[in-house]
Formats: structure tokens, C-alpha cells, sequence
């Protein structure tokens, strides 16, 4: 297969994979596609270490990360925010409510020391940003993403003059023009069915949109994809190759808790829904009895980003602590509804492949019989 | 073409078109698709007028009716609704809404008249659902579809003893399985982006999802389709034909009126949303002044279907007599975004024919250089 993606990076199949895992970004660039290591919530030591591993088990094949680069830090976050920071009347509803409902508090020793270092990990300002991407460049990676707005221009700049090509990721077509006017050498149009945090409008409508808004700049389809025929159907919208993250949550590289996984398994597809318990932004994610703490009638409104991940993190300690697996959630997109056992990625990328193939041949021939 | 579609009503092209309007439904079956009409509020007399209408203009060609058919009326409506069953929170919050922003009232003398006929057209009951199917009986239809829940079974063997084929519009995989066992002969899976009544799985996610449990009641894709791609990914994701109504909505056959259709050409993708104040069910309609009433952190909740249809009756006519075109809106889906001018049915046919070839020779290209 040569499509434009397939020829920018010199990979055999245009499936471009997100993952927090080093393995399945590895074993995704070596079966023929392209991995990217989303290394938002990383420090530079670790990503440092995620980084050599990966370089060390990619067989030369090309690789990526997925940064958070925000034209405007500032509105984000200042500074590195710290345990002063929690909102009382948030942090105090959760803490009530999952004491109400008998998930154990953490040991009061050490309870402290705990949800610090869960929040130092949470790294929204400018200059923990630029630290990963120098710590990224250490290594010859060949694709920097980043998801939260615009990139400064200064920085796509200086990324390409390093033979590194840069991604954007948008949930509308107004966002593709900035990311355009940015200078990036591509587009992930990312439709509201995906995991994470996503806008209002779905991939049928939004790929060709972007597709046509920013061409020649090639699209990446993303939101919905995890077997072959949504693999055909982004390629028949216009993209150039696809863009896929949830699938990968329940491989056998996956480094998810088997709680985790099993709850992703169980899961039905609207059981991955819009919601600001995560993060304080609209980010689709598992409903979990966490999640539904936030659908109560008397819950407080949740705190902006990035302030409630930070209210959400002892919470979480909590109940992996407890493991208390119907309040177990994560990210994760629609295709949660037919993620339903563990196969390696080289696996997932193979039945995908095979299917796409399939719906080919029998487009073929719907066309042939047509003459 | 050849599609199961195509086979089943002996038609040149897997397009149905659905519409209140009859002159889009005789222009789509004219054109070698096949066109249903909405007649969910006409009273049987007008129904029987549009009918004669279409069968006279349609030149032999296949056409269909889409009628409500819910399984269980009674949860429903037990009886017609009158104005004195209009909610006085909801009704009184709207009316003040209205005054507060300048909408003149109706003229004392006509009102209760005006609203009244308006409340009349609102026809929920299981009486008035079988007076429609009796009226549509005279005419030698070739599909019912209903779209409120599974068919009482009875209803569904009577109508395919006739030679007519049921069809059952469904949003999710587990209502599909309940048409599936009322015996229905086709299914149309509509993703969330599609306008009127929708759920909350996408196209993306829900059309494969459908295809795979109905298996081998053939399945027509809608939710999001408007050009020729959409229609290339519905065949890609496995339905055998393409389900539109939005699209017909600014042609020049439809009867909406210019001032409808302006806001309709002017809306963004994102103005297409779903909300509960047209019918108090979930909803995509077009953002508008009159929508916004129901979004203010003051306004009561909506009342339950087919009330809140009441309640917004005479709201309608107010803003249609003030011409107050930021007050108008319609149920339309996220399509709307690429709607800009008017064009003819025959040629919203033409260029997505065009649109959907072009996309079938570039797949085409794409595996033949894989070879």
C-alpha cells in the first residue's frame, strides 16, 4: 500500500498507533506501521528510559511521541501546581463520597507523601514541555504530535529543520487552520468518538471536512478505528493512513492492570462516554462508580484543567489500593465495545489488515459488477 | 450498482431519501433511489393527498412511508393530546422567554384556534398510527419504516403479506436485535450525528457493530451521510445502502421556507446539536434562539414526549409570524456543516453519485499499487 503517510515516513502500512506503552509503540513500528509514545504525564528521566528501550526494540523503524506543546501555556498552567492547589470543595465532595460508599482511605502515614507524588507527575507549564521534547531529541525520532492547540510555530520550525516532521491533532475544522497557519506537516482529524479528550463532531462528518480544509497537507484518521473496514472507510473519507489508540489498551504488550483490561472487556460501547470527571475537559472515558460521582445531582462542577486530575488522583490511589474494579476508569474511545479479549499488537495490526483487505476486494467488486 | 438494496426494491441506486416533503420522495425515486415519506404528523386525509401526489409523479418507481409504530403505544400517549393538557411550568416559561425577547404574542382573538389546530397534527396514538398505515395501504407502497421502537410483530406479517417490506430505524446494536425479532426485512442503523431522534453511538462505531448482529437482514447506513465518500465508507463499513434526510432539506423541492433554509445554509457543523426542546427526547436540531430557552440555568426541564411538542407549538407560531429568523429551527444533522446553497434533489443525487465513483477508483488505485 503507498499512500502519502506510507511515503512520508517510509513505513509499509499507514497505522499510526498512540500509546503511554513503550511496547506497543515498538511492536507497532516493527510490524510495518509507525508508533508514537504519548509521554504527557512522564518526567524527562523516565521518558529518557521509555525512549532508549524503545530505540533499542524497533529494528531501526521509525518512531514517535505525542507532547502536549500549547500555543498559549499560560492559560493552562503558570506553574507546576502542588498539593496547595487542590480545590477544597472539590477534593472534599470525592473524598466524602468514596468514603460513603467504603473504599478505604489510604494509610494516614503516608496519604500525604502519596497523592504529592501523583501530582508532582502532572506537568502542564511551557518549560516541562520543552524539557521532554529536548529529552526526546536525544533520540532519532521522526514524528513529534502534540494535542492541545496550536504548537508555537517557532518550535515546528526548529523541529523540521531536524528532519523531524510534526503532527497536529484537531477536533474540528477551525483548529485544523491554526495547526495549518502553524506550519505542520500533518493533520490527525480526531472525531468525538474517540478516546480522550475530543470535541462535538464525528469522524464521518469531520474527516472529509479536514481532509478537504487542509489539502494538501495530509490526514490521519482518528476516533473509531480498530478493525479493517473503518481502516477502508478512513481511507474512502480521504485520509491518507489512520491514527488509533483505544485498541492497543487491551494487547498482551499493554502495561493496563489485568483489572483494567478486564473492565475495558467488559465494557459495551456506551460505556465509554463524555465526561469532565477526568481531567475538568471533555474527554471520553470508561463510566466507572468514580466517574459517576460526578453525575450526581449534588456534585460540585469539576475543577478546570489541570486542576482535576490533580483532585482525581487520590481518589485513584484509593481504589487501586482497594481494587475496587467497578471504579476502575481510563481513557478510552466507542471501539470499547468490540475490544473484548487480549491479543498482541503484531495481532491486532494483522486481523485489522486482513479485514481491510477483504472490504477491498468486495468494493472491487461492487465496482466491477457495476461496468 | 448491485446491492442487496438494489436487488430487494429493484432499484438502479442504494439511496433512500427520507422526507416530509413529497416532491423530494418523487425526485429521489425518480432519480433510481427510493424515497420515504415522513407522515408521522399528517392527519390520514392530507396523507392521502401526498400520496396520490407522489404515486402520479413518481412514474411507476418504488417510494415507501415512514410511519411511528411503537411497540408499545401506551408508554407513549393513551390518548390525542389537547391544549389542556399543556404543562403550565414549561408553557408559561416559554411564553415569558418570548415576551422578554421581543416576540410579539399571537392575536388574542386567533390564539387558542391557532394553537389548538398545532396541538392536533401531534398524533402519538395507536388509533391514529393505524389510520396512517390504512390510508397508506391505498397506495401500492413498497416500504413502511418506523422509527419509535421494535413493530408489534402482527403489524409487520400483515404489512409483508401485502408484499411490503419493513424496515426498522435503530441507534444502538440492542435495538436492533428487538427489530430483528418483530421480523423486520431491513434495518437502517443511524449514528448520533444524524438529526431528528438519535442515540449516542456514532456512524463510525455503530453501522459495523449493526451489520455484524443482523446478519443476513441486509443493514442501510445513516447518520452523517451527504457526499459521495460517505456514502464509498457506509459501503466500506458493510451496509448495503445509504439512509439520508438532512440533505434534502435545502433543496429546491423542499417546502421548508426560504428563511428555514437560509439559517440552514449559514449553520456550522457544531449549530447541529442534540438537545431535548423540541419533542423532550434527545434530539439533533439547529441551534437557535428558540433552542437556547431550554439551555438558560434557569429553565425548567423539558417536558416528556409528545408533550413538550405541544408546549413548543406556539412558540412556532409566533416566531414564524414575527419572520424572526434567529428563532428558527429544524431537526438536521451534522451534514448541515457542508449544506450552502440550494441545489435540485436530481442533482444532490448526481454530485454524490459522482463524488462516490471518483472515491471508488481512487480505493481502486490504492490496491492496485499494493499488488
Amino acid at each position: 500500500m503507498r499512500t502519502k503517510m506510507c511515503e512520508m515516513f517510509g513505513i509499509d502500512l499507514p497505522i499510526f498507533a498512540f500509546s503511554h506503552c513503550r511496547d506497543v509503540v515498538a511492536a507497532v513500528s516493527k510490524a510495518g506501521g509507525l508508533g508514537v509514545l504519548g509521554c504527557a504525564y512522564y518526567t524527562p528521566e523516565r521518558l529518557r528510559e521509555e525512549l532508549q528501550w524503545i530505540d533499542r526494540h524497533v529494528d531501526g523503524k521509525p518512531y514517535g511521541v505525542d507532547v502536549l506543546l500549547p500555543a498559549k501555556y499560560e492559560k493552562i498552567a503558570k506553574r507546576s501546581i502542588t498539593a496547595a492547589d487542590l480545590p477544597p470543595e472539590q477534593t472534599d465532595y470525592l473524598r466524602a463520597y468514596l468514603d460513603a460508599h467504603g473504599i478505604p482511605p489510604l494509610p494516614p502515614g503516608a496519604a500525604e507523601e502519596l497523592i504529592k507524588d501523583e501530582i508532582e507527575k502532572i506537568n502542564f507549564t511551557r518549560e516541562q514541555a520543552e524539557r521532554l521534547i529536548e529529552t526526546a531529541l536525544e533520540f532519532p525520532i521522526k514524528l513529534v504530535v502534540n494535542a492541545l492547540g496550536a504548537p508555537p510555530r517557532e518550535m515546528v520550525e526548529s523541529l523540521q529543520a531536524r528532519g523531524i516532521r510534526v503532527g497536529g491533532m484537531v477536533g474540528s475544522v477551525e483548529h485544523a487552520s491554526k495547526h495549518v497557519q502553524a506550519g505542520v506537516d500533518l493533520i490527525i482529524a480526531q472525531g468525538m468518538e474517540a478516546g480522550g479528550h475530543t470535541g462535538d463532531v464525528t469522524s464521518m462528518i469531520l474527516w472529509p471536512q479536514v481532509v478537504d480544509a487542509v489539502a494538501p497537507i495530509p490526514v490521519l484518521a482518528a476516533g473509531g478505528i480498530g478493525r479493517g473496514r473503518q481502516m477502508a472507510a478512513a481511507l474512502a473519507l480521504g485520509a491518507e493512513g489512520i491514527w488509533c489508540g483505544s485498541i492497543w489498551l487491551g494487547t498482551t504488550e499493554s502495561d493496563l492492570t489485568a483489572d483494567m483490561k478486564a473492565q475495558l472487556f467488559k465494557a459495551k460501547t456506551r460505556d465509554a462516554y463524555q465526561s469532565f470527571a477526568r481531567t475538568g475537559k471533555q474527554c471520553r472515558i470508561l463510566k466507572s462508580k468514580l466517574t459517576e460521582a460526578w453525575d450526581q445531582p449534588d456534585a460540585p462542577s469539576t475543577a478546570p484543567l489541570p486542576l482535576q486530575t490533580a483532585v482525581m488522583a487520590e481518589s485513584r490511589l484509593r481504589i487501586e489500593r482497594a481494587r475496587a474494579v467497578d471504579w476502575l476508569t481510563c481513557p478510552v474511545g466507542q471501539i470499547v465495545g468490540e475490544m473484548n479479549e487480549s491479543q498482541s499488537t503484531r495481532q491486532v495490526v494483522y486481523t485489522m489488515l486482513d479485514e481491510f483487505v477483504d472490504t477491498m476486494q468486495r468494493m472491487d467488486a461492487l465496482m466491477t459488477e457495476a461496468d
